[in-house]
């Protein structure tokens, strides 16, 4: 079987992390044929601290690339859903980094184009796919039903300038909340929650919330209650409670 | 100085606890000269308990009783308003078991009828009073500023027939809600929030919440959120994050 070979958009630290994960399998398996940043002297830069031989100063260039199989997406997350779509319509498969979309619209669009040019696209969850994260559940499944959990989550990731949080689709929800919201989803075998309840406090500099609640309600009166903080480093716990009464205390899934 | 003489509404099991406890002081500070219950025997059954001279068949008759000075008022919930208003109308100081009310304006209603007649008036909140507590806080003050706290209480106390609990003014909130609302209000010094986001999972059987979320929003960007049940005993911790990014773990002040 040939190599997989990947293009990806942005020259960024997420991107970083990813084609240095790449870098871990043999050449004969995953070779990265070229990398696209906005300005090209970042694609080239990146192009030699991975020895990638191709280096674009646009996405598109990737799109029009016939040599690439699979586009990973680690631009800011306001752009995933233009940069996925001009992708997948290049019949090119996709992993994009959380979060996927801005909101539910944009998703539900770019599924139908997936589906449309019959490709692959997938949202980068690395810690969906530790084998650790299979244990724990079917641990907790074989200790009996769930019926709350609690999920702190919350790390100072605003340092800086955060003028532009709003402008690139940041904020405490989007950089964090989705991971134990997947959480909750992987849990409770992707059952959809009746009611999602939501508020926030919103920084008054960046406009993005920095501190918000979200209470999933599900079927059968059990619950998850997250607190989640882009400017603040929580306890970072996921608690489960049992209908058997048993709680269960975890460190949470954090990246680091 | 002569004893505080109370009169006591209610021969259930809070009042029960209630008499228990004045009957640690001597006689010379605290006599319970009369106990009122809806049906005479019981009341008649109290005084007998706890060796009191009067029993009343309605509330009423304490309101009459010149003797008393302060009513312990450990009736159900949803008759608290209307029982205050009458003793306080009779002049007499009270204290009144949690949940005081069933909403602010009845709330409001009787601190008017309290200052009308000039008695004192208080919610019983007795881990309010624990010295415990103002060592705490005084703790957590010494500490740094507190940024988020996160509460967890739940007991199962719906056992047997749930299908009143409606009618007479219980549910995870009124029961249980009120203790980590009570500590939030008094670690932030009484400061109200500026916004409060709650939502709850209702039984069908009582029609009462029995998994409820509070996120209470304060000045600055603090934020408490807490989760209660009156099904399911949860882990019943308070954490608290402060913004020297220092975590406390305690537990919460459970009644038992």
């Amino acid at each position: 079987m040939p190599a997989t070979r990947w293009g990806i958009v942005s020259a960024g630290r997420i991107s970083s992390d990813f084609a240095a994960a790449i870098r871990q399998y043999p050449l004969s398996e995953n070779e990265i044929v070229c990398i696209a940043a906005r300005q090209l002297t970042s694609a080239e830069e990146f192009a030699k601290k991975f020895n990638i031989s191709k280096a674009y100063g646009s996405y598109k260039e990737i799109a029009d690339d016939q040599n690439v199989d699979v586009v990973y997406i680690g631009c800011i997350s306001s752009s995933h859903a233009e940069v996925m779509d001009m992708m997948l319509k290049a019949k090119k498969h996709v992993i994009c980094e959380k979060p996927i979309c801005m909101n539910s619209n944009q998703l539900k669009n770019t599924i139908d184009i997936a589906k449309k040019n019959d490709v692959f696209l997938m949202e980068a969850f690395w810690s969906r796919c530790f084998p650790s994260v299979n244990d724990f559940r079917n641990e907790l499944n074989a200790l009996g039903d769930i019926r709350v959990l609690t999920i702190n989550f919350g790390v100072d990731i605003t340092g800086g300038d955060c003028t532009q949080f709003k402008k690139i689709g940041r904020g405490a929800l989007m950089d964090l909340g989705c991971y134990p919201i997947m959480f909750a989803n992987f849990i409770f075998g992707c059952e959809k929650p009746d009611k999602i309840v939501a508020s926030a406090q919103l920084s008054s500099s960046s406009g993005v919330d920095q501190l918000t609640t979200v209470a999933l309600h599900y079927s059968n009166g059990r619950m998850v209650n997250i607190t989640i903080s882009n400017n603040c480093l929580l306890d970072n716990t996921l608690k489960s409670i049992l209908s058997k009464r048993i709680c269960c205390d975890s460190r949470f899934l954090a990246s680091d």
